[in-house]
């Protein structure tokens, strides 16, 4: 016989699979036209992109652990001091610190030339002058793994593997794949050093740089990535005979460099205890001046905090900007922050880190309680005008935030278009010019119109379902 | 009382504004024909192609009087003899020779920063660890100029004036006057250094170098180009207040460099003492490959001069392929050109020069005798299917064949669309992926075909009218 499913097992077993309520919540009147009111100012936000413009100027290139990144914290509660923030504040923290002093790579036969390559954070130095020896190309990291030690051994690695542009960055997770495993697979098999086509998607000289892996580059070779037009240059090398490299990388590395977090807040009314946290991060690599990473999700985020916080009354509950430390090189600062308030995490009542540059915020993600959902599509709702749609269920929060995510803090994850972000981030390319104004200001009035909300209704976005009564057996 | 005026009075004045004939010469049916042909084969021409991709490859970068352009001339010798053409040869001669051995330019306060820089062809050396001083901006070479010398004495100049983007690259002229003069003009006034925004027009961190000027740059100081989002970078410092910079720049240079041009022929038949020249030149700047600045010059006159010559039957004129050595520097190899074969100029019944990247073909320009200009209409008829319009009898030449155009060389441009050409010429970026293999072809195509039929019909391109006869008072 026939058996009908209940209800909530049926909404359970559709939430599962990431799909967001089909029926919005009521919303407050009045909240509502606040909203709309924030959305509509964010349109000419000037504090954002000042944020961004007197940061990436006045500062520049902001390396984790470096003078610079001190710099830009000290810059920084300085400036959300003057904006009028609350409880603004350092929390520090230690990391380890490594910076390129120098690299040349090149091509000594079978026709000598300079190849434009950039040392991956984290490679190790070559003997002074460097490492020379024949190249071995492989398709992919794969195929590195793959092959017997006498086929690599005393060589240098060419991964040429490419990355493909998406909308979303998924094509990011297949090069720091790439990136972070090229130089421990290549010396465990004996190579000199390891060269990869940078983990970019665009046409130019200008490679890109990044962590290797947090951990198991320990003890690994030196590493760079050659920019595409030189990948192609080797590869075109390759196929008319042997073709020797010189890799040379100095480097320079301290232990217990200072780095921190700096912390402002809007602070709440009656709910002041319960934290909205909107966050991006400070340091950036030191090629470009991380203007679009992650200085615009800074911009993004300060933006939007200041807006909410000129409102003529405060919201309920407290929306907290971090300004994390030391992300690129191994997310020290999120790390930090869950260790210093591990104890309060479930009085985060909602999360969201702008961490993809600056393009258009186009669909609106979560990662929310079950019964909580209808909360997401009111506010996806508000925002469909300004071009966001409808999100799933899943939404990873951010690097510096996921591991609030997976400790159960609820997240907002606004899908930026991420198209052309590869093309910028990681090189000394990722400059102030590189920012759209008005796709920037689109992100402002959306985290200021689903920050206020939060923090204004109360809602709660860890709700679960009521048990499934009996009745409906 | 009303004097009509004579009609070849009134060619006259059309032609000396520039304006090309209504009308067209005939045109033998079996050279037409046999045009055509070459121009069907030209869009799947290899050679063209093939010869930019083993030079850029096999050689590189060729800077003026270096070891590398020595290498390409070799290089060039083998190919062009391996490719069957005659009198394959060099015409050596010595230049003075500068290369850049470092160079470094960096904000020292208020914000500590490196800027992305690259000094300027035949700068001068500044004194070991560089010159450190305080920025003073000039929106142009003019407002430097015009500045008192107690503005600028002991400052660091920067020229801060855009490169405009044209189809013609005609917005170059100014870029290079700045590039051309700055040097000077600082050192008279007692600057340290000289800094301009890059001679270019796109928005990455990819200065364009380029010579200063070849007379008057004598004992003038350090210049440097920074790029576009460098120069917008010192521009938002100094709205902040003064900026101190360091400039260093480290450089070899040398007295009689060995350079040369290399030469190929299509030997004609019985006009071949009557030559077609095709130019392009061989060395490039040191950053990039010179894949369009001018390896596609040089592969576009030697595949259209290869299709010529694999024709069943060899045209009457000679078809002499001259790839310049040294152009970047100074025209030396032109200089060494006219000098070599200024007894026999007479003899050059046209030169065409193809130095500005390999972008479609959009307009047929000459500078032919009056009485010839129907002969232009008949070959742009020819080539109006490859899209190639009427142009006007102005043309300049090029960079190497300027000397011969101006000695009464009849001479040919086809004029390319270049709008992107100085985003990438002078650069890192000059490599062999930004040449779109069509666009390539569509101007092998071109070359061959005026080639042919000016090697193939006799036509005297120096043809002028014949004397108004007195009837016509």
């Amino acid at each position: 016989m026939f058996k009908p499913i209940g209800a909530a097992l049926l909404a359970t077993a559709m939430l599962a699979s990431g799909a967001q309520a089909q029926t919005a919540a009521p919303l407050d009147e009045d909240i509502e036209t606040t909203t709309l009111s924030l959305i509509e100012q964010a349109k000419s936000d000037a504090v954002g992109l000042k944020f961004i413009e007197d940061l990436t100027t006045e500062v520049g290139q902001r390396l984790a652990g470096s003078d610079e990144e001190a710099r830009a914290r000290d810059w920084s509660v300085a400036e959300l001091t003057e904006l009028g923030f609350d409880e603004v504040r350092v929390e520090a923290f230690e990391i380890p610190f490594w910076s390129r002093k120098s690299e040349a790579v090149s091509v000594v036969s079978p026709a000598p030339q300079n190849l434009v390559a950039t040392a991956l954070g984290g490679s190790a130095a070559t003997p002074a002058g460097g490492v020379t020896g024949e190249v071995i190309r492989f398709e992919s990291l794969a195929e590195l793994q793959a092959a017997p030690i006498s086929q690599v051994d005393g060589k240098i690695v060419f991964i040429d593997e490419e990355t493909i542009a998406t909308m979303d960055g998924s094509g990011y997770g297949m090069g720091v794949r790439k990136r972070s495993g090229c130089a421990r697979a290549a010396s465990d098999k004996g190579a000199l050093a390891c060269l990869i086509r940078s983990v970019g998607t665009q046409p130019h000289r200008m490679p890109h740089t990044g962590i290797m892996a947090r951990d198991g580059a320990e003890g690994a070779g030196p590493a760079a990535a050659v920019s595409g037009p030189d990948a192609d240059q080797l590869t075109r090398l390759l196929t008319r005979g042997p073709v020797i490299v010189s890799v040379d990388i100095q480097t320079e590395i301290k232990t217990n460099a200072p780095s921190g977090n700096v912390i402002a807040e809007v602070t709440g009314t009656d709910l002041k205890d319960e934290i909205i946290l909107l966050g991006c991060h400070l340091d950036s690599w030191d090629l470009g001046t991380g203007a679009l990473d992650d200085g615009a999700g800074c911009g993004i985020v300060v933006g939007a905090a200041k807006l909410i916080a000129e409102l003529p009354e405060r919201p309920r509950r407290t929306i907290r900007v971090v300004l994390y430390g030391a992300e690129e090189v191994g997310l020290f600062g999120a790390t930090a922050y869950a260790r210093a308030h591990g104890d309060h995490l479930d009085k985060h009542v909602l999360a969201a880190e702008s961490d993809f540059g600056a393009g258009p915020i186009w669909r609106f993600q979560t990662r929310f309680g079950e019964a909580a959902l209808p909360y997401a599509r009111t506010i996806q709702n508000l925002l469909m005008p300004l071009g966001v749609t409808r999100g799933d269920n899943r939404a990873f929060g951010g690097p510096d935030i996921g591991i609030l995510a997976r400790s159960g803090v609820p997240v907002v994850t606004p899908g930026q278009n991420g198209i052309d972000y590869f093309d910028y981030h990681h090189t000394p390319d990722d400059t102030f010019d590189k920012i759209d104004p008005d796709e920037f200001r689109q992100n402002v009035a959306v985290y200021a119109a689903f920050a206020y909300i939060a923090a204004e209704t109360g809602w709660d976005f860890r709700a679960q379902p009521e048990p499934a009564s009996a009745a409906t057996e």
